[in-house]
């Protein structure tokens, strides 16, 4: 199962992780609405029109869309949005409102009427698109998507398959981040006998709407357990979850406020006073200077949802009044056959503060011989981010579940993954961008992908080729080479190779392969993650990952180069 | 006009810079289909639940929207996003679809059906908002919407309101922000002749579809000239523009390229063959060494646009290769009757390059005689951000267009606001939420916020006071005091002063203010930058402005703060 996440080459055979069942070939429209041909740089549209104007729109190209640097100055990335792009290209066409719009552009004033006829007969039949699976980890300079195709509708698509694919496959490398460090990269961190859990809080901070939405999205993806965004819930069928505010506790101001309330919870077919029970506690337990409001609200909530009594506890004194007033209320409710679940800290010290907790737990477990209170949980969330995580993981603490927002999901620490889309061949002609910065020379050509697994079956090199270069095979010598240093070659045999491209899109069927769930992709990212050689998800420095060409590739490069140089 | 974006005092009359007249009531939903009350936390319907059980949810709320910091280390903030959220507002309501969802999520599963129907009949037609206009510079700690009404709604609004405020503001104030590093705060910085003007490029990598429209839309409030993003321009008639990539350059490799292509321009009745007459003054000014193919992509782009010629002029070499061919086609065109535009830089030194290129213009100015290459526009577009603006202001650069992308849209630099959502006062009686962190303590009670302006009409203070208190007026002393210190409170004759708070949404009316255009909220917010005092708008170790609160808030604060600390 581990390593079914990619397209697998076991000698002549090859085997795909991709269901096999053909999706009907036209999807829904994309889940946002501004995302139509118009969710695009407006050059594109005036390249279109120099291609049109030029007669080359028809012409062959190849685009491949990757990036030159995983963010988080981290080795890996993980891949999401392709669901998005798919639907997008499955609906891709320009309606009569937008061609109408485009006209009245000033400088596409002057476009021929033709063209703009051309225009709104364009779709995405003529076009090919290879992707890797939504959740696969992927690494710099590896194409992730290949469109291939005629160059005006190619090109169409740039602005928004990198749109789709950025801020996605960041939010995802970002969430992966955060999951293992706060439960480590196996899942080997146990917190009072948990697995520290993760949550998505971030959507009032988020970058609009759906800077909010696709967070929760695809934080799934990179293994965050569940999310508060409950229009995400509803559209993505994802587990939500949330209790209460401050101003819960705040708008309670003495028991009085319960005056109008019911105040009972069931027990069996009983009705029991639960003000009346926790009071009992209260006293007993001598935690009469708490404060009045905040025993009032969480009564009130525990009214409300006794089956799943979770409290905020540092509205006032979080030692001092919060964790004794919802001491008094879940042993009343305990009393009554409900299973308490726990508090929330939102400020101070949370390591801490959440040690503190859970000592005052079993002094309560011993008191009343309750084991539940040995099982607590402990959610933390104030400006918590990767650094944080690292540092309370280092310094021990009792957070079973972790409520990450702003951090999360505007991805502080790197807000932006700079994935590109190039051009790299033209009527079977490879193309070349130099540069001065040796990082941005583009690899020329059209290519396939193959990853190569070790005894241990961990990825440790992906491999670029050329179509015509003999595909590698698993327990066959290969001689790789490194592209942009001058060097005579590393041979070695593979374990394992799987080929990371497949074509998910073709113009005249659609959509070729069934794509994963949400669910499925996060499975295949967490599976990816576990696959990995541990010194490459280390936080900081980690082990950088091989990316090598065939000698034919490199042959390529290099002339290419030197040819575009002199040209 | 400049003193006009907020409510005016002056004597006993109030001027108002909203328009009077009342719009329809209903406004159209909101631009993003996601949008809807589900965009919020789930924690805010489970609170609904507990408010509703225990029969408070009509219990009459005060809640404040505002942040305690303003963004980028800087003095002053850009209010934008209530246009949204009056969308969001008039079109509340939960649609069957949604109260069927809710009953799914496990932890509402045991709330009461009637709770249900409760919900479904929920609109905001008990709710009345206050909020400071559209484009406004704003300060922390100061209201900036007022939300009050019965708790469950008020409450319910709280996520949604700071997902459509909190990013549009950021964006707009890293807009401001380089604006001014830009061309200054009063538009006094000319580069050749030319106040430089600022366009949106970040699409692709803004976080999700609508972080990229929200960008687009906030940057034009906060002075950006234009942007790419097409379905923003279509959608909010906002000036777009946009030539060509690198890929169109590399996708010719020869004249050869053009040999379907028309290649003519129209010289009044006349077609001329642009290749033709570019070759001439290449070879006149011996420019034969340049890239071919990149001479036939200006080519094919000056035959598409000879009305606004522009070019990208660094793919293969800018000073050796791409300016020689701009000029050759360039001249061609001009011999034609078009003014060509200029050329855009997006590697290397952007400051010593666009110099170079203004160089190489004059040169060509002085040989032919055209003063036409004494103006051209030289745009600048890889990686810019504040810094590198400001860097460049202070080195000299020849740059007459700045094309800024990720760390506009982004917000690199701080890539999220922290506006919170307060209860500050429930059936009456004002609340208080302590913390240890002095920052984060709360001003209580509904309140009124007012600015005063000095001599120059320069705003230098914003003064919160309680209702009951006495109205400041111009010309007359006022007593102010410094929320959080012991003090005996200043004195002084404020010659202006205005009311920052307007209501914009009465329940029983609905919206009661027409609200800005975007180009009126742009314009509000350019008058507003210009009318503060340079110090508070530099980029670094700005001026503080003063936010103070009258004798009775000071004094209710006060004693609110002790009374809770011993409840």
């Amino acid at each position: 199962m581990l390593l079914k996440s990619l397209c697998c080459v076991k000698g002549n055979s090859i085997e795909s992780d991709y269901k096999s069942i053909i999706m009907e070939p036209q999807l829904p429209p994309p889940v946002n609405n501004l995302v139509t041909p118009l969710h695009t740089d407006l050059y594109q549209l005036t390249m279109a029109y120099g291609y049109w104007k030029t007669n080359r729109h028809n012409e062959d190209s190849v685009f491949e869309l990757f990036f030159r640097k995983s963010p988080f100055k981290g080795t890996y990335t993980i891949f999401c949005g392709i669901d998005e792009v798919l639907k997008f290209v499955s609906n891709f066409r320009f309606t009569a409102e937008d061609i109408a719009y485009l006209k009245t552009i000033p400088s596409m004033a002057h476009c021929e009427p033709e063209f703009f006829e051309y225009l709104s007969n364009l779709d995405c039949s003529e076009v090919k698109i290879e992707s890797i699976p939504m959740g696969s980890v992927v690494f710099p300079r590896v194409p992730l998507v290949i469109v291939s195709g005629p160059i005006v509708i190619a090109q169409l698509l740039e602005t928004t398959l990198l749109n789709l694919i950025n801020f996605p496959s960041l939010v995802a490398t970002n969430a992966s981040r955060m999951v293992i460090a706060a439960r480590g990269q196996k899942n080997d961190i146990k917190v009072y006998g948990k697995i520290p859990k993760c949550v998505e809080f971030g959507l009032r901070r988020a970058q609009g709407p759906d800077g909010a939405f696709s967070a929760s999205k695809y934080c799934m993806v990179g293994g965050f357990d569940s999310i508060a965004n409950v229009q995400a819930g509803k559209l993505l069928n994802l587990p939500v979850g949330g209790t209460h505010a401050h101003s819960f506790v705040m708008s309670f101001n003495a028991l009085d406020d319960l005056k109008n309330s019911p105040n009972v919870v069931k027990k069996g077919n009983e009705m029991i006073d639960l003000v009346k029970l926790s009071l009992k506690y209260r006293e007993e337990l001598d935690y009469m200077d708490t404060n009045e409001g905040e025993l009032a609200a969480f009564l009130a909530y525990a009214i409300a949802f006794p089956n799943t009594f979770l409290c905020l506890i540092d509205t006032y004194d979080t030692l001092e009044s919060g964790i004794k007033n919802f001491i008094a209320v879940a042993l009343a409710l305990i009393d009554c056959g409900y299973k308490p679940i726990g508090v929330r800290l939102d400020s101070g010290d949370l390591g801490a503060l959440s040690l503190d907790c859970h000592e005052v737990f079993h002094g309560i477990a011993d008191k009343y011989n309750l084991d539940i209170f040995r099982q607590m949980d402990v959610v933390a969330s104030s400006d918590i981010n990767e650094a944080l995580l690292l540092e309370m993981k280092e310094k021990g603490h009792g957070i079973t579940m972790f409520g990450i927002g702003t951090n999360l999901v505007t991805c502080q620490a790197q807000p932006a993954l700079g994935g590109v889309f190039k051009l790299t061949e033209l009527n079977g002609i490879p193309r070349i961008k130099l540069s001065a910065d040796i990082a941005k020379v583009l690899l020329p050509g059209r290519k396939r992908a193959f990853r190569f697994f070790d005894e241990k079956y961990r990825p440790f090199m992906d491999y670029l080729m050329e179509a015509k270069d003999e595909v590698p095979m698993a327990g066959k010598e290969v001689c790789v080479f490194d592209p942009f240093t001058k060097n005579k070659g590393r041979r070695f045999v593979p374990t394992l190779v799987k080929e990371i491209l497949q074509t998910v899109w073709d113009g005249k069927r659609g959509v070729t392969v069934a794509q994963p769930t949400l669910m499925e992709a996060r499975e295949t990212c967490i599976k990816a993650i576990q696959s990995l050689d541990p010194d490459m998800v280390k936080a900081k420095d980690p082990k950088k990952y091989d990316v090598c060409v065939s000698n034919t590739l490199y042959t390529d490069l290099h002339a290419l180069w030197e040819s575009s140089k002199h040209e």
